[in-house]
């Protein structure tokens, strides 16, 4: 598979309709099919199979999905289904409301290590964890495995944290910080360095949802008139 | 105009364009055109030339945009160019968090009131505020105007906890539980009640950016080949 062949939004989606299911359990509900799906993630039952079939072939035709199954199924593809081991650079207000935030770990995301440069933080018992120096997240990872690093330094900081997160093996990289990260490229060039062509960057910001509502509360007849949004967030806005 | 005139991911791409010129800003980039804020969120020029139309005429033809004019209007159209009042119904871990979550302030969402059902939690004080029961939420706006109700509850008391910000006036309800809030309905209809036609909520997945990171960490020929992914996240997920 290349990436022309699975667009990213496929795998926006594909979290949607993971979120769908999640709730359909908590429900107590044991099987869908991909109209309900589509229904409830406001897109085409044709866009549900399509999605899927990238994947494998999860339902029976005519008989639907079974929601245990299909779950864990998508668990699998998105690569939920193993534990990770996370350290976060920077834990001031927002590394520690990540650090406290619950859900993380129903997904096996575990927090490994934390990192601050900020001498007042440096030494500090957070959850369990006692937060070392950026400077000392190279030397860490040699010790100790890390598939992620999860960004929550201040703006202006950013690039350079995730420089250090790079620079120490890190290849899947979730920036908090409300800048967009750049990888660093061959001087003059647009071609990111060999290190960085590993690297997978998401981009979270917390504060769409409180915009779109702003907007949605002033203007209540543009309101969606579906009763049942689907939730979710995509990294990328997609053309109609 | 009706909901049919401005579609919802139109308003998730003014969002992601309004991130994108405050990153300029703090860039110190004072123009953009069409074309540039195409290529930093991932859309066509077309597309954003279409969105912005909704709203008037904010560039000159050949001249494109002035970074920080844009923003203010983008900002204005959002509503972010006035106070919100919020209050949050939940101080749990996750209420917490969301409480100590910077750059909210930013955009002028004040917390007005905290609330909760948790009796070792009612009564305490939590950045200048003291926690009140849940029950005491409508006496509360009855004095104190209330915009918005950020919703932190565990998500087997999300439905229940959104109907007591209903009850009490509020309109906006950012729902940060991972379940999916539903309007209440005439009995044995679809139709939304009365009060509940008024309601907007918006569902926001903390943890979809995490699901979508262990994706492309684990599949990094996938990922999306633009060198700066745009930023932000769309409640709707959209056909291709």
């Amino acid at each position: 598979m290349s990436s022309q062949d699975i667009p990213t939004a496929a795998i926006s989606r594909l979290v949607t309709y993971l979120r769908i299911l999640e709730t359909l359990e908590q429900q107590d509900v044991s099987r869908t099919s991909s109209n309900d799906l589509a229904e409830r993630a406001q897109v085409t039952a044709f866009q549900v199979r399509k999605d899927l079939a990238y994947f494998g072939r999860f339902g029976t035709r005519g008989m639907g999905y079974t929601v245990p199954l299909l779950k864990r199924e998508l668990m699998r593809v998105l690569g939920l289904n193993r534990t990770w081991n996370v350290v976060i650079m920077g834990v001031g207000r927002l590394g520690q409301a990540i650090a406290n935030y619950p859900g993380a770990s129903d997904y096996q995301f575990g927090y490994v290590g934390l990192f601050d440069i900020n001498p007042d933080l440096v030494g500090q018992n957070i959850r369990g964890l006692t937060v070392q120096h950026a400077d000392d997240l190279r030397t860490f990872t040699h010790t100790t495995p890390v598939d992620l690093g999860f960004l929550a330094v201040p703006p202006e900081h950013a690039q350079n944290a995730a420089q250090t997160l790079v620079a120490a093996g890190i290849r899947g990289i979730l920036n908090f910080a409300p800048t967009i990260i750049q990888p660093r490229t061959h001087p003059g060039t647009t071609d990111p360095t060999e290190e960085w062509q590993q690297v997978s960057v998401e981009n979270v910001d917390f504060l769409a949802g409180m915009k779109r509502l702003a907007f949605y509360t002033l203007n209540p007849s543009l309101r969606p008139t579906e009763p049942t949004p689907s939730t979710t967030d995509l990294t990328h806005p997609l053309e109609e």
